[in-house]
């Protein structure tokens, strides 16, 4: 079935492939007149670019988007916005042999069954490059709601065993070293760490943390539609994610309702404030006005040199070492597209909540 | 939004409020042919009844289900199903207090901010009763499932501090216990447990854990209709849920490549088998054929007996101390829930996956 | 698939059976806030109901609609509303002989072909009590849409070769005739062509009209979600519906750009009116602020009691009079049917169309 | 509201305007294994092209198709497919001046009136150049379809007061004459009817007629999802169209039930059939097996040269002529469209047909 588009009054489409012709998304329902151009999109798409670091691939990826509709004299006209990457630096040569076999945590062995054959160069469908869509439309998302006051702040949490500390916070720090880490403590930790799964052949997975601010209270519906619910199923249709949580998360499991329960008191501006947050932003389905706080965690990256043992497509057992360019984490790619996935989804809640209220239907059409 | 329907091909909708008339849903898309009848939903419905046990509110609920449309001469017709479960014994006299103010946990506030104003009796929409419209689809949804040979195995994983052990696991205890623990010496620790927190006022959290067995392998669609993002979505949906996870979960941020991977070998009917299943079942997005493991995070409950700080509607600070009946915990009444969420995801799942390819279409239609 | 559901952000669901236990519907996503009682729904289940004339069935109806969620103090909380009609009178003996064969210009050949087997009593889920769900859920579209200034005019605009006549149209004869006719000549003419149809065991199609006032400029989303192809198939799902048209409709076919397109003026309020509304009301996909207007054919009642060829299911070609009590004419039945149908895509397209500008979305979320 | 998605299982995504980088499609939802490439698009596209005859305009456009995703060695993926025609030939300069008025019969105004402003240039995109997309997905709809023995007779049935008759019929004649009319001496009658159009700066309506043979029994959805009410929706978004019928369409409203009514008898293979086909092959909303017979009627060419009154953006009241290159007739052009728009929909009507019954879906999932 069709499985590329998300969302409902916003709603993004992704297509492309690593090493098709190119990849993009058309993003509908963009209202008219936001400003926007290539810039806006550009600086999205390298936050998520290889190469910035040792730890991320030297693969050389020039990802330039093009934007091919949507836009007149610098603004959105309302009309779908399609975008456009081209890839550039494809070669199918260092990908032939895989064709033979099912590489160990991916997803060939699932395409084949599904489908009944597969494109086998390097990821094809399930690439990490099917992320240049999510981001493109992240980018416009976010900038729709930086300007109704609602701002993002993703980060990496933890890699492997070393996570950031809160004494140590600092989110100036999160663009100061290759992994994202808003504790520079424990970025210089987890690239020793990383260096040492190098040395082995092996990778390591993490945690992305996000958190979402100035978000009006009341975005979400009733049941299903929960806002929460939502964004669980946005940052889990990323490759590599295997646990989603909102607010203490797994947490609350070893809580009390004592220690868990966000008291209520009145704010400097006379209004209902929590004095605690360990909902995380959400009750009862739907944003209660303060610091909405994401986690999303991030499995070790499958395609490692080390030996595995797979099968063939002729039925034969074997060992094999998957030649080629491995990033040893995904984590810190995955920070943009974690942002880029809630964003999208806040945008629809904020669109899908405008009909709630006869009031403010009268009001809205009485001009 | 319209908020309450799940699902595309397999469509639910569920209605109704702990003091309104009645609760229930309708269930669209359900094959024809399939043998039906209200035992087969009573039987879903009583494993969320409470008076089960100590530990669940002695709240007498008569929760008999009728089914108003959608079978006929035993067999479902292909037309919706309307259910409905008459409400019984809901008092108003219990809740009116809290109609001043915002208990903490609770979605109270948030129900306020988005509509104005709110039912107040009892949860409302948001009440625990709410489930009933989701289980009783669930039933639906299971004997669908079985039918093709895919079976459902939910219980209690853990209370507080107190998890089941792997040793111990006897798939036979978990209705011996009115905690739905597959652990005879865990349910006894973490009765114990319980009792306490009832003694202090408290409630607690838990975790609530799914396998799904006999489910073929290539449900799901890349990528934004990845089947353990609609798990994702259709379990935090459920009220009080706080994370979610598939296969090893937040474990994977901790683990490496070498041993998160799920090798490959032939299995004994000569197809590819994995030896590990760190993926939980999923594999891309789409399930591979082995047990599809998941969880769900629960909260304590909010509603304690505890004195609690918060805020009335005239926006004045106050104590209160919820009286009423409460559960000191969710989790063995949302165990049922979780199976039937999951059920109703699979279901569509199954029906999605249909016309994924050209031969299985072409072979579909020729007779 | 899932075919009882219709619509996106204010979502509608029926369910039922002319000879199940009730047919009713779920009003999902109906802002809070809207008065709402009873009364307010049976005054439109009223509209339909048979024995208002000779020309309608005898069989006795009592369609008393029960509200059972979604209404709190007299006014709608924003959570789903749940109707229900318990059917009362419906006996199956009249109907038993059809279950062996496939009445002529019936659903009974299609849902056999599709779901293998048919609930044969009466019409089943083809039945024409199945409107009592769109009905019941127009009821409460409209009470929204005359909040907001829209008002609906529908009627029979033709019987067979009966048409009213604009020189003679008046609005105040619509509920002055059993036929819904704003032209009290043309009703008498239609009620002497319709005791012709009586006496020779015959039935007749015809055409209803609806004007829909006061619909703001700009709802409709270009390119498949215009107005105009949503109002169609809303329209067109209502059962013995065979075309649809908007505006001039079919005229345009013979007409020519000089005599078809509408010219713009200035209005008394300084702002752009047409002239003219060969468009009907919808312009590029969208409102144009002008009268909505729009038609649907209905094709004459299939159940006469002529003698008639078919087919049994044991494959035996038969010559059958289908007994029991039968409407010569399904038109004036249809006329609220259609208004419901209109208006329940209406009010989704007020609601999806809140999202379409940056500036009303600033303005929005302000306060 | 995104506006520019259509289909469930079977999606298309259309994008661009006539002025912008280029026009494209999303198609998501294609069975994998479906042989396709460049050619098979262009095929389709090629039949909307202008310049074929004198009747559309000599505007000289490249529409060469490029496939960027979702083929793999000359098949489907299962994956999106996006395609993309570049626009060569559009210059802005013969437009430039209706950026300060409303066009009669366009939807400058009803654009303005929703987005605040409109990308002027050419129609943007409510273009004649938007159904690239339309139909470039048609192309890939048509081809399924055909796999499965489905096909498509589409032409032009009408122009102005010149219709084609029965007794002329002749397919082969449909691509002997620019105008796609099956019946030669209708055809050169409305040459000479289309060439005293252009002589007063006019311009003409017409009906295209579509015939598809082949479709199974049992597709389509009660009660709404029906087949003819996606078929109205997917046909009436079309621009241009302003009416939808099916079998005898609006003269059902003058027929008798003796003279509508399909008989049914036992055909050569021992199966019902239907004598007659007044339904159009569609029965209580579900295809019944003989061809489906639909109808749109589409209205003049807005643009023509010939003084109008319009308004422009000052509130002044103004004459225009509308200067550039004008078809004084859609009709010819839409005829691939209507076609395209009925197999995007009947493909997706065949996908969530599959799951309608227990017994298929258990044979389905047996191996």
């Amino acid at each position: 079935m069709a499985g590329s588009s998300f969302g409902t009054i916003f709603k993004i489409t992704t297509w492309g492939e690593s090493h098709g012709k190119g990849l993009g998304v058309v993003v509908d329902g963009c209202p008219a007149g936001l400003p926007l151009d290539e810039n806006d999109i550009q600086k999205f798409l390298n936050r998520r670019k290889p190469g910035q670091s040792k730890f991320t691939t030297p693969r050389k990826e020039d990802d330039a988007v093009e934007i091919l509709s949507g836009v007149f004299e610098g603004k959105t006209t309302g009309t779908p916005i399609s975008l456009v990457v081209y890839n550039q630096n494809q070669k199918s040569k260092d990908y032939s042999e895989i064709a033979s076999y099912y590489r160990p945590g991916h997803a060939d062995y699932t395409f084949d069954q599904k489908y009944g054959f597969r494109d086998y160069r390097g990821g094809g469908r399930s690439s990490g490059r099917e992320t240049i869509g999510r981001v493109a439309a992240g980018a416009i998302a976010v900038k729709i709601l930086n300007q109704l006051g609602i701002t993002f702040l993703t980060y990496t949490r933890s890699i492997g065993p070393i996570s950031i500390s809160s004494q140590n916070f600092d989110a100036a720090q999160i663009n100061e070293n290759p992994l994202y880490m808003p504790d520079a403590d424990a970025a210089e930790n987890a690239e020793n760490y990383l260096n040492a799964c190098i040395a082995e052949q092996n990778s390591s997975g993490g945690v992305v943390e996000c958190i979402i601010q100035g978000v009006p209270a009341g975005l979400g519906d009733p049941v299903f539609e929960k806002l929460n619910a939502n964004l669980a199923k946005a940052v889990m249709s990323i490759g590599a994610v295997k646990g989603f949580e909102i607010g203490d998360g797994f947490d609350v499991a070893k809580a009390t309702g004592k220690n868990n329960n966000d008291a209520f008191r009145i704010g400097a501006d006379g209004r209902p404030v929590k004095t605690t947050n360990h909902a995380g932003g959400i009750l009862g389905g739907m944003s209660d006005g303060s610091d909405i706080i994401l986690r999303a965690a991030i499995k070790p990256t499958p395609s490692i040199a080390a030996p595995q043992q797979t099968v063939n497509k002729d039925g034969e057992e074997i060992d094999v070492s998957i030649k080629g360019r491995h990033d040893p984490i995904i984590v810190p790619r995955a920070v943009v597209v974690v942002e880029s996935m809630a964003a999208v989804t806040l945008v629809d809640a904020l669109f899908t909540n405008m009909s709630a209220r006869m009031d403010s239907l009268e009001m809205f059409y009485q001009h």
